[in-house]
């Protein structure tokens, strides 16, 4: 199968290693040419992915009609702020398209999948979504991820494509719930990264894991989710990762908040964006739409957005939490 | 209020400092008399929790009778293997029993505050199960843990004995539900440290996390606890943490095990014991007669007393995973 990945980022890397690894034919595209370049001549995603060696089989194509004409199966991994200018762009396709994208549009509380199928008409549409740092993909460490598709025959299809030993890959049919879980809980990772650069400890963060889901889920249903996809490996098993491990970009952002960094000067530093910080604002958005209580979600945008004292904040969320469950 | 403190551990001295902040009078028992005579002598658990000073305002009491006599609270703080043979001293108490040990009895598949209701006559019981380590406890860390209790004047009372600004106590009618939390994620830590011990990384420790708390819900609700309860503190709470984080004995006795070391060896090198040794044999055995499917626990203690090799174990609970929900 002809592949396409749109988005030379780590986990659209990451991907196409595995996709590789499947036997299928890889061409990698981005829309920054310069990246590219020089992917292509190190063989390596020095930016983003550097350990891994990449495979000469590989094209990597800078020219968009080229890149997209004769694939099969587009997967999307650019990051979500750019994400409908992607999407836009592949109005008359007839491939199997993916969306590897975790995150919401301001403007409309969207998850991708959802901006592709408005982007398109009638296409075969799927979200895969799951616990997996690109970096472990990449080693073949045993990962297990969700494969979410309204239409059963698609997500067998992804299925088919992506499952490998040490990718396993389930499947579901609330797409919907699978993304708001990928997508909600890079928040919660950031609230969580707060608690560690302030030196709160392991019990103080289990708690708010617990809330966290809790939150997630509650918002999830009031869209339209099924409530025990947070149950589930996009749900609780990504959260639990993304709040707990090393590894995690945006439980790093949330330390060095945590531990008095500016987020200005944060987002000035890093050209890895953490998908949470858009995120929050449009969760936060979303949820005042929908009249549904955030509280984690609420701290961590007036943190990001409104320059709010990150102890404050934490201090604030405990005596809520008090107050809710006392 | 007079609170004695049966079991001077880790957690029964951190519980201990706890309510002496609270202003309770404290007196602090334990089956071994001379780890006593260490704890007066040096005023610091040497041997469970040698980092924080112990307050001169504590009896420590060697004395069975002199310990539980003029006492209102009793919190049993003994490993669940010690824990019947303490109850059974206890029959004819009018004091409110608490009971902070996670574990099973393998005879009879009970949690604690059974073995308790079952030596007593109409006691006040209940039980305190959450994400909580000792050491982070016992230096303030804001943590938030469950005061479990059929009867609610019961749940009330030993929240108003704990609860702190950094020590939330919330609370539960679900008893049974929050004590097999508490001691089936024991269980899940050891193979979570397993998988750590063999290099498999956090992706996949965050696709077994995803499938414990699905097991624990399962087995827990066959034996009449509430599913939701699963979802609480006490359980994907305390599970999230024992499976993440570097502080938990049975994640590391999981994995040093993973590394290649045998459980004998260990056995014999720890004073500290790993309650999810002993869990994993009683729940084993309950869940076999109960006919409920619990391949983590089944993996585990296959590993830890068939001494099953660690590696083939991991495979075949990826194996059957696949087999259950592909």
């Amino acid at each position: 199968v002809n592949v396409t990945i749109l988005g030379a980022g780590a986990w659209g890397t990451a991907l196409a290693l595995v996709l590789h690894e499947n036997g299928h034919t890889i061409t990698l595209w981005d829309v920054d040419g310069q990246h590219l370049t020089e992917l292509e001549r190190a063989r390596r995603n020095v930016r983003y992915l550097p350990d891994v060696e990449l495979p000469r089989a590989w094209t990597i194509e800078p020219d968009w009609p080229r890149a997209v004409k004769a694939s099969d199966c587009l997967v999307l991994a650019v990051p979500s702020e750019g994400f409908r200018q992607v999407a836009a762009r592949l109005h008359d396709t007839r491939a199997l398209l993916v969306s590897v994208t975790k995150g919401l549009e301001y403007e409309t509380g969207l998850t991708m999948s959802r901006i592709l199928a408005k982007c398109m008409n009638g296409a075969a549409i799927a979200a895969l979504s799951g616990p997996s740092f690109a970096l472990e993909v990449a080693r073949s460490i045993p990962t297990a991820i969700v494969a979410a598709s309204a239409d059963e025959a698609t997500g067998h299809a992804v299925q088919r494509l992506f499952h490998r030993p040490a990718f396993r890959v389930y499947r579901s049919t609330d797409v919907l719930g699978v993304e708001l879980g990928g997508a909600l809980k890079n928040i919660m990772a950031i609230a969580a990264g707060v608690g560690d650069g302030l030196g709160f400890g392991d019990n103080s963060k289990a708690a708010l894991v617990t809330r966290a889901i809790s939150e997630m889920r509650r918002l999830g249903v009031a869209r339209g989710a099924q409530p025990e996809t947070f149950a589930g490996l996009s749900g609780l098993g990504d959260l639990a990762l993304t709040c707990f491990s090393r590894l995690s970009r945006n439980r790093e952002l949330g330390e060095r908040l945590g531990r008095g960094e500016k987020i200005a000067a944060i987002m000035a530093s890093e050209h890895r964006l953490a998908e949470g910080y858009p995120t929050a604002r449009a969760a936060h958005r979303l949820a005042r739409q929908m009249g549904v209580s955030t509280q984690i979600i609420d701290e961590t945008h007036a943190i990001l957005y409104a320059g709010k004292d990150v102890r404050q904040a934490l201090l604030d969320l405990l005596a809520r939490e008090s107050k809710a469950e006392d």
